[in-house]
């Protein structure tokens, strides 16, 4: 078991892996010398995740390449649209350690986190949708959070292990851009490095917006995926069109110079589940802590977002693979 | 000396500190009982990186708390901009590691690094504009770097030290959004923590869009630049408005809800350098590796951008400390 697979070259064995410290990629590695001395074999972490998360359904990544593509702002409003249904339990987990955005935009900025037997109770946004954030243990607003990946690492772990959910329909994890610390150790610790082992994901979503600077970024998120078995649920395109307020004409921002992410996803054998447009009332709804869903219902960005968590729903409950075992508890299969 | 000063509350000492693995914020870091083996001292890389570095008069870093700002477009812009006088010579240095765009930007991509008896040499993209990226080192465009902090921080610290780029006007340095592993090693490296210890740094310019969900997480970066010692040149905010090409009417994408930076560098106290508008020329100039300045020099975003450049250059000169010492040679003094 590692981190990374093992036929991942020039790449990070992981820090598990019988290979740290002496794979090929380690050299040059500052810490080469602290890696080949760890003690081996799986962290026990993997499977206390598993059994804590053994009443949470479905679990969701939402992924980026590219940072400010609206990563947040589309975990905010998936949960808000999953939670539309009473019956559903939702939580969403802000892994952005550096730049945690959710509190603002679900509103629950400024609350804090309390402890109880079972572990750390999350922040209510409603009755039924939760979230956890390291923006409820900072001291103020301001205050930087200047840590080195091994803590942010250390910082998932609590997270994953230590929320009590008190069982969820869905988990939404929202990430930070890019392929590091967060995104390594969140699949490690819910996947196991393999089928079976831990907690289990369904899939990730993953966002861009049309340019290319950002499809390339995406190109390498789906390489991340494909290396450590994450199934892609599908590429969401945001900010893809502007209506001026003024004349009603579309104009593209972000101009699809080699074809936007959906030729991308035709290349690459991805699914493409959908555009949405720029509206600045998302804007201001994730920065009043509103939901957009709510705030302008007809709106054609709405339309496109429902479009798309039906697709999430979908994929979901077709390929989550939900089993009941012997005593009747729900497990995930992730093979 | 310290990757973070010591006064930082729960926040990690830095890897170098005295209280590596021992202070409070080490309490649950899975690093702790690795840090606390360490050999501890300054990094000897400082004193090599300084001598490295002596021959380049001016390093600016760019930074912004929330990705996808421009950041990067902002950099690119800048060094075409500093390179326009045909007298300097302008480096560029990508450390956004896991999503580099500079290459695509300044139109590089797939260029190769060469290696030379004094260091790796940097790629032209013209004769007076050098820049150097992880993305040189890639073998696909594709390819994801998965990698952990400790490595990135190591791929930056052979950057700092083994560039050969043969004298330079002014460095400019791209970074992640953030403030974790490649901030903390930048800065470290560069300053070595205090007055003259190292190459030193100018100053910082921070990007962000206007909508708050953005600006708090400026205020975490200039939090980062005072608890390390790094000078703030100024505030730039990027994607203000934008003009419809059908109605000239312009509108605002990510709204000013809580005042956009100016108010904010009001409050904070801190230097807001100007606000460029959202064109979708610039991102369309980026795709195609391009200068927006000449290829839309009288659009009103050119404008704007050379008003702020010319702040930026006004404080290195003014600011920058240059001095020459008895040798002749010239050294920065970031006291």
């Amino acid at each position: 078991m590692s981190t990374v697979p093992e036929n991942a070259p020039e790449h990070c064995p992981g820090t598990n892996s019988e290979a740290a410290g002496k794979a090929e990629a380690c050299a040059g590695c500052p810490n080469q010398s602290i890696c080949s001395a760890l003690p081996k074999g799986p962290d026990p972490a993997i499977e206390e995740i598993k059994h804590k998360l053994s009443n949470v359904k479905h679990k969701v990544l939402v992924l980026s390449g590219k940072g400010g593509v609206g990563k947040s702002t589309f975990t905010a409003h998936l949960a808000h649209a999953l939670a539309e249904d009473p019956e559903k339990q939702v939580g969403v987990l802000d892994v952005d350690i550096c730049g945690p955005s959710l509190p603002r935009m679900l509103g629950t900025e400024g609350e804090t986190v309390h402890q109880s037997g079972s572990g750390w109770s999350p922040v209510y946004v409603r009755d039924n949708l939760a979230m956890m954030s390291v923006g409820f243990l900072l001291g103020s607003l301001s205050d930087a959070v200047i840590w080195r990946g091994a803590k942010k690492s250390g910082l998932i772990k609590q997270f994953l292990r230590d929320v009590d959910w008190e069982g969820l329909d869905y988990l939404v994890v929202d990430t930070p851009p890019g392929t590091s610390d967060e995104h390594l150790s969140l699949v490690q610790l819910l996947t196991g490095g393999g089928a079976g082992q831990g907690a289990g994901i369904d899939g990730a979503v993953i966002v861009t917006t049309p340019q290319q600077v950002a499809l390339i970024d995406v190109r390498k998120e789906i390489n991340f995926c494909r290396k450590t078995g994450v199934a892609v649920i599908g590429v969401v395109e945001n900010m893809g069109e502007f209506v001026c307020p003024a004349c009603r004409k579309p104009s593209v921002i972000f101009p699809r110079t080699t074809g936007g992410a959906a030729k991308m996803c035709e290349e690459l054998g991805e699914t493409f589940i959908g555009t949405l447009p720029l509206d600045p009332r998302i804007a201001r709804s994730c920065d009043e802590g509103k939901s957009f869903l709510e705030e302008v219902p007809d709106s054609p960005a709405v339309k496109a977002f429902r479009s798309i968590v039906k697709k999430v729903v979908s994929f979901c409950e077709t390929n989550g693979q939900m089993r009941e075992d012997e005593t009747g508890e729900t497990m995930m299969d992730t093979a």
